[in-house]
């Protein structure tokens, strides 16, 4: 962190958010995506700081396959919550980018009437870092988010296998985006991913399309009435929609007030965002307990003495594995 | 552990792998397979007792869809395998089997005439847990092998993602088996796969077709020359086989042969081989640290009261966890 935010303490930033500063908030995400230990412990005291000020906002997951219409499904819808008085921030969790270092909210043509209003963040996906990692990231994003206000949330995820599992994880309805025709081999659709969907929309439902995306529709409601129900006792649904003649958006909007109602009133709503607050803990907890353990010279030096043994003496690993985690407890036991 | 082999300690396993007896091999398997804590302990001593005896055999790992032909391809290789002089044992990982309890290899059908021969040991895929799990106890299983005189090892992996990765991490060479003609898309090939591959193998081909798996060979190997080199600097062949017409399988032998000695010669072998077992003991400390925190009756009284907690009182998830990996340490410091 360099310049006017360089030394500031939690504090700051805690005020900075509440007050529904985009460019402190901004400066926390990316404290929060960090992998330098000192920008984690400023993140993590951020984080408590806001906690009691996060919850409020409706999470919602979406996917599907590149060429779907992803960024014009989530601009026309985004303006539609927009207009129904939300505050809305667009989050995306991409694994893919990982490796590469790129971002598929990166390129600035997307989105592009969506960016420019008001009431709505646009924040990239995390670059760098495992999978595991930037879900991390992404669900303590959501908390300051929801802190700085904003009360409708999209994450983003393309469809890459593993991170749908991780969106359905940190959101509370998942939408499945799906084209017409396309056939689900093409689309890299798995029976799994539309067991875990919430509803699944038939994009570009326009022009010639119109037919082909009923019929389509049809059969998948036929196809996921005969899957396994979801653990909320919703009934997944199909619908048809197209961003460009803006029709079908204000339906996915009145499905997802349907919804909350509907889980709020099972009592499932508030117990599946425990569920996701506790694995979040954990999440945390294995982490830094594993630094803690890591980052111990003790332990540096061991590891570094092992990984080097060129004694041709075979290591016996498991008393190794004893002896450093005793060494260890004993050191800590210490302070 | 019932009957006979109750209460016996990790000397008498030992013993008994050392001196090839299948029985308590078998027993021993099970024990690393198992989630008990006791039988991880003592399957733990039992590897530190044999590891001097470890590391001897050539480990092949063997991937492809279901329907390329994995279990008769096994079957006829390994009749030549066992026909060089070699102790062949024969393992699986089914990361798929976790979920359903089943096994790939559980079909008493599968491999016949190969498990009825001396020197030949088959061990279907353990059932349950994670794919990590499955991983670490498949690696040790290859140690207990090795201590127990096979001196070359197949690990055959069914095709579904990861489990290719995790394969390619505790064998020496990754094989790829493919039909002709049938696509890439449809036998759920991803390029990242064929990256991982030291060889392509084209099973059946033989009757009607073999100029169609003599064309696909000349295509993969064109393709496999534009993909990124494996790190060993081998460069990865595709050839054909058919199971059975037995041709083509003493080719894949050879190729072997010259893969290991190309490895040894350039250092690349040993390289290989010291990264996997560190690996192994990173993979195994960390279970173990996460182990000796979560079973702490403090942890669990705690975590407990987290889990539970229906105060309304917002949980600050980093002061929580700094509190309890700090009274955990203290706790352990005492012993």
């Amino acid at each position: 962190m360099a310049g006017i935010f360089k030394n500031k303490d939690a504090g700051f930033y805690v005020d900075g958010i509440l007050a529904g500063d985009m460019s402190i908030l901004s400066r926390a995400i990316t404290l929060v995506e960090s992998q330098n230990p000192l920008h984690q412990k400023l993140s993590q005291k951020i984080i408590d700081g806001v906690i009691g000020h996060t919850g409020s906002s409706f999470r919602l997951g979406i996917t599907g396959v590149p060429g779907v219409g992803k960024s014009t499904f989530i601009e026309t819808f985004g303006k539609e919550v927009i207009s129904q008085g939300h505050k809305l921030a667009v989050l995306a969790i991409d694994p893919s980018s990982s490796k590469s270092k790129g971002s598929i909210l990166g390129d600035k043509t997307r989105m592009e009437g969506l960016s420019t209003l008001n009431n709505v963040y646009i924040r990239p996906s995390p670059s760098g870092g495992t999978l595991g990692g930037v879900t991390r990231a992404t669900h303590e994003t959501i908390l300051l988010c929801e802190a700085a206000g904003y009360n409708f949330i999209i994450v983003e995820t393309v469809g890459v296998g593993q991170s749908e599992i991780t969106v359905s994880k940190i959101t509370d309805f998942f939408l499945l985006l799906m084209l017409a025709g396309a056939g689900d081999e093409l689309q890299g659709i798995k029976r799994g991913i539309m067991e875990m969907a919430d509803a699944l929309i038939i994009t570009k439902a326009d022009g010639v399309n119109v037919e082909r995306a009923k019929a389509a529709r049809a059969e998948y409601a036929h196809a996921m009435h005969l899957l396994q129900a979801p653990e909320s006792g919703w009934n997944a649904r199909a619908q048809v929609c197209s961003s460009v003649d803006n029709t079908g958006i204000k339906e996915v909007y009145t499905m997802l007030t349907e919804y909350k109602q509907f889980v709020i009133n099972t009592g499932y709503f508030i117990h599946k965002r425990n569920s996701q607050q506790y694995e979040m803990l954990i999440t945390n907890l294995d982490e830094q307990l594993k630094q803690t353990f890591y980052s111990s010279p003790m332990v540096k030096k061991r590891l570094e003495e092992i990984k080097n043994n060129s004694s041709g003496i075979p290591i016996h690993p498991f008393s190794v594995i004893q002896a450093l985690l005793s060494e260890f407890f004993k050191s800590q036991g210490r302070y």
